[in-house]
């Protein structure tokens, strides 16, 4: 077999950490102790992470292909991004500028809002299964499953045992997912209070922003403490070794973005999608062809 | 009211007519009168075809944007791509390289394939009324509900009388649709025979192109003159005022980009989206951001 990705080197010099590692969220963890204004394991400045943005859509591009091409051979591979912060963190720009530069065939995104009235009918897992990607493709979730231990917990949308069940079906649920071939990325971007108050004044201040205010942000803001607590809990229950959280420095948009993609592109060269062998004769197509 | 795209030259010099005038299937239209290799009404090369692509992405993102910005006004807009075309023509790298400009979050592309038993259950436009862009987005089809009047009737799917109907059911759906206020682009790419045995005999020649081949291509390709006559009817019943084709000649795929990216960029310009006015009292929201 050739080596398939020889053209792209493993990582520049300037991660002088693997960014699964430097930001993966593993036993002993405290979000408290993250810097929002971190660059972890990243060494250069915003240039040069943009550049390397650039560099890193290419390679995105040219594995999402491949992912897609396995499955029309058989494979079940498939990757699942979970995106989950707090409001303004940036979640809408790594879609934009992350997931954007690969073909939009190839991507399922879904932003998963307060639920129905149907959905609350079900179980909380009903609304997300319907929603995970299927083989050769990429989904996205913006915002998840993980809404219903976050918003959920702080605000008492269920009872407290429910709230507990949760932690344990969620987990199931992605080992699930795991065992059929999705490889599940989950990310939780980290802004600081400081940040999110000065994005959220200028959402106030530009007539081209206004749409993206919602007066209910300043609720949730409110209860930030809250949120940090509950997304701790989540940490600590839902980090696995099959579906580990990474917390992501979002103060910086540009290292978040490159530390997404590197996600991303990691858990791609981790499938290492190979171009299916044809299901047809080479020969005989190209003979049936040249008769037309 | 502020002109909004006064950084946008309406046209390059190189376009001699307006794309949506040139390519527009009107009275007396014959298909076999196309030259699948000219660009109609566009006098430049691919490297002015590629710089006004590269140009027309950023117009095409920020209409995107504002068109979703509105629908959260509000507004009830939505634009929706209908691509159809023989094999190899070019359909994906539309998407990719055309849609694929635009903030993921904003568009909805779906591919139409083979029907299934439960489809085939229902009247043929059931399965596609299902998947119309809601208000703010951008849809695209990829294969359409003219499939059932192109190979259902090249192959008789269906009996001649219901192929004959589906003409009326298909101007009756689009015009309730185009009075909901979503703006239809229909595109068909054409392409010469010659142009489609020779991307077939690429893609059977690449290890990387194999699994974009199916032997079932040729089959079709087999029927090429019945199929363009088949065309040649859709565009004689279903070319309306209100939702016009386009034939986009596509043997130039760089040509074929660039003319679509235009005829969706004309379709937001006409939309004209505006950013809405906030539902909020702003004073109020500043004080209370302040206050946390």
């Amino acid at each position: 077999m050739n080596a398939p990705h020889a053209s792209h080197p493993p990582l520049s010099s300037l991660w002088s950490t693997d960014p699964g590692t430097a930001l993966r969220v593993g036993r002993g963890f405290r979000l408290t102790d993250v810097d929002p204004s971190s660059t972890p394991g990243f060494d250069g400045k915003k240039k040069h992470a943009e550049a390397e943005l650039a560099d890193g859509a290419d390679e995105l591009s040219e594995l999402q292909e491949r992912l897609f091409a396995a499955s029309t051979g058989g494979a079940t591979d498939a990757v699942l991004l979970v995106l989950q912060a707090m409001d303004t963190a940036g979640k809408g720009g790594i879609v934009r500028h992350v997931v954007g530069a690969v073909d939009p065939q190839g991507v399922d995104h879904y932003a998963f809002k307060k639920p129905t009235k149907e959905e609350l009918s079900h179980d909380f897992l009903w609304r997300v299964e319907s929603r995970v990607p299927s083989a050769g493709r990429i989904g996205v979730f913006d915002r998840s499953h993980y809404e219903d231990v976050l918003i959920g917990r702080v605000r008492e949308l269920a009872p407290a045992d429910e709230i507990e069940r949760r932690y344990g079906a969620i987990n199931d649920f992605e080992q699930t997912l795991v065992e059929r071939g999705t490889r599940i990325v989950k990310v939780m971007l980290q802004i600081s209070s400081d940040e999110q108050k000065s994005r959220l004044t200028e959402r106030l201040e530009r007539p081209d922003k206004y749409w993206k205010y919602n007066p209910g942000d300043v609720d949730e803001r409110e209860l930030w403490p809250h949120y940090q607590d509950a997304y701790q809990i989540v940490f600590d229950r839902t980090s696995t070794s099959l579906a580990p959280w990474h917390v992501v420095p979002a103060n910086h948009k540009w290292f978040a973005r490159l530390a997404v993609q590197r996600l991303l592109i990691d858990a791609l060269r981790g499938i290492d999608p190979q171009w299916p062998a044809p299901e047809y004769d080479i020969a005989v197509e190209q003979a049936r062809l040249a008769a037309t």
